[in-house]
């Protein structure tokens, strides 16, 4: 378990959310239309991708605190404090956010979504069908 | 886009399921029965983790191919052939598995799930709450 990983971006979320303050929370409702610029070098990949689909979307909480083990869940300090893995914080060791999108439009590589919940300028790590 | 980032597992994924060929599909039910078995150093990230949970699970599958951007989906060379973005392979740019498991049981820094798919030996990267 000494080994480490690297994860290297396939591309960037592009959304109106520009700060983590505006930011719905992880695993709540979200209306928040926006897109997912990926790299061309993964335009194969797009193969079987449409309109109407729903996708689950990995990102990289760029801004998140790794090393904080505990947190009160939804920076509401009125709840009882937490383990951060009995919570959606992006504060967490390996800080990657996962969440359901729905596609409403694919143009060349870029993929535009409904149901964001990352800001502006975090990079996406993978898509995946959702099954 | 040209940053990279580290992930270093939290623990590791304990299962009877020992290798690729004899694995449930990603997305597919499984009732497998096996444990996460976290790094003591993460202990406090526990809080609020108890048995009946559904909690959502992240894996670096370590046997993946990473570049490899389309495949015949659950390796049917009887199906067409699809990117990997439209499905749940294992072989994809970044490697990392995402599934829903129930806490059965935790005894000090090993959480007993059923639902696995992963493979035994398989590092764990996080775990988060279900919402």
């Amino acid at each position: 378990m000494s080994n480490n990983y690297f994860i290297e971006p396939i591309g960037i979320i592009r959304s109106p959310v520009k700060s983590r303050s505006d930011a719905p929370k992880q695993g709540s409702e979200s209306n928040v239309e926006g897109s997912l610029v990926v790299q061309e070098k993964y335009a194969d990949a797009f193969l079987g991708l449409s309109p109407g689909q729903k996708i689950l979307i990995l990102y990289w909480l760029h801004l998140a605190q790794r090393d904080c083990l505990q947190v009160h869940p939804r920076g509401d300090r009125s709840r009882p404090i937490r383990g951060v893995f009995s919570t959606r914080s992006p504060d967490r060791p390996n800080p990657i956010g996962v969440e359901l999108v729905e596609i409403l439009r694919i143009e060349g590589n870029t993929i535009t979504v409904r149901g964001l919940d990352a800001l502006d300028g975090t990079p996406l790590i993978d898509i995946k069908c959702d099954v």
